[in-house]
């Protein structure tokens, strides 16, 4: 069987949240680096998958899929992952709700913090201070009363949200004033199949 | 039959994604305007329903949804508008790479530029200005080969992207350069029961 090739490269948190609910879920990928550093994603070729010239990018056959949040979707809808993509509408909504939320909040505070302090992208890191702050705590006391961002059990909202919030140490951003952030991460770290950014 | 209650402000784009699938695709619901200038958001009571302190947030019932993109994909599930959100995974992701276009590049361009020139909001212009210029260009090429955005017929891809694309302008942004763009625009005006930000 030909395995979905994911577009991928190392360090980044959006094609980590790939890899980590291809592990957590069982759906095994072919990783192909693309080399950011050599301009590949800008090529015409690449372009031609993802007119954004970002990874990730899924191919699957015929398919092609770019957005981390998009493949996520289409990876368990595809494997039928029914339990990190549930099918009732108000459950599905609120998987939702944390993919936007990762997209949009999570992206612009601690990912845009890290793409400061790790990458040298030239970004306003105080505005991305300023808004990891007020990001984090609202998440803070999300996690405080739910186990799992979304539900009783661990959906794509936590594979979507988990990674630019565990990497936030290295934007700069000590999560010390987060203790029931730090233990979700914690319960994200014991699922079985979890890997790490460097796996 | 009760029906869904929209929190809207009128004139908020993420809002008006709302009211414009509701009429597009015939969900009717029942709006309450939010006194944002009043600061209402950020009340204990609504912070309950929303903790990001914004609008849109839908109840339904004792279901309550936030995050524009989120309601949609509720609101398509519940009632069954598949067309606008179809089933099958390739299509389905396909929408979801607009939904978070529409959180996160749309927003952070077109829409972040009418937040600074109509709501005088404390963002850096010109940073809209460059990221809508290369998110527009993108788009334009996308729809000078694609009559919806994410397949062959309307979907909430158009819904969530359309309302911060077409009031581009009162951000200052001119669509004369994109001319498949404003092409894709009267397409979605076209549409039976569209309605302006206005209704």
């Amino acid at each position: 069987m030909t395995l979905p090739i994911l577009y991928n490269c190392p360090p980044s948190g959006n094609c980590y949240k790939v890899r980590l609910f291809g592990s957590l879920a069982g759906v095994p990928l072919e990783i192909r680096d693309v080399d950011l550093v050599a301009g590949v994603q800008k090529t015409a070729e690449f372009t031609a998958l993802n007119p954004w010239q970002q990874v990730p990018v899924l191919q699957d056959g015929k398919t092609v899929i770019w957005d981390s949040q998009a493949i996520l979707v289409y990876l368990a809808e595809k494997y039928g992952k029914t339990s990190w993509w549930p099918a009732e509408p108000a459950a599905r909504a609120r998987v939702v709700e944390w993919l936007s939320i990762s997209v949009n909040e999570i992206q612009h505070g601690p990912a845009d913090a890290r793409l400061v302090k790790k990458f040298d992208y030239p970004l306003h890191y105080d505005d991305a201070l300023t808004a990891s702050g007020r990001t984090l705590t609202i998440i803070d006391r999300h996690v405080a009363t739910h186990v799992w961002l979304a539900g009783d059990e661990p959906t794509l909202a936590d594979c979507a949200a988990y990674p630019y919030l565990a990497l936030a140490p290295e934007g700069g951003i000590a999560l010390d004033a987060y203790p029931a952030l730090r233990q979700w991460i914690s319960r994200v770290e014991s699922l079985p199949g979890y890997i790490n950014v460097e796996n």
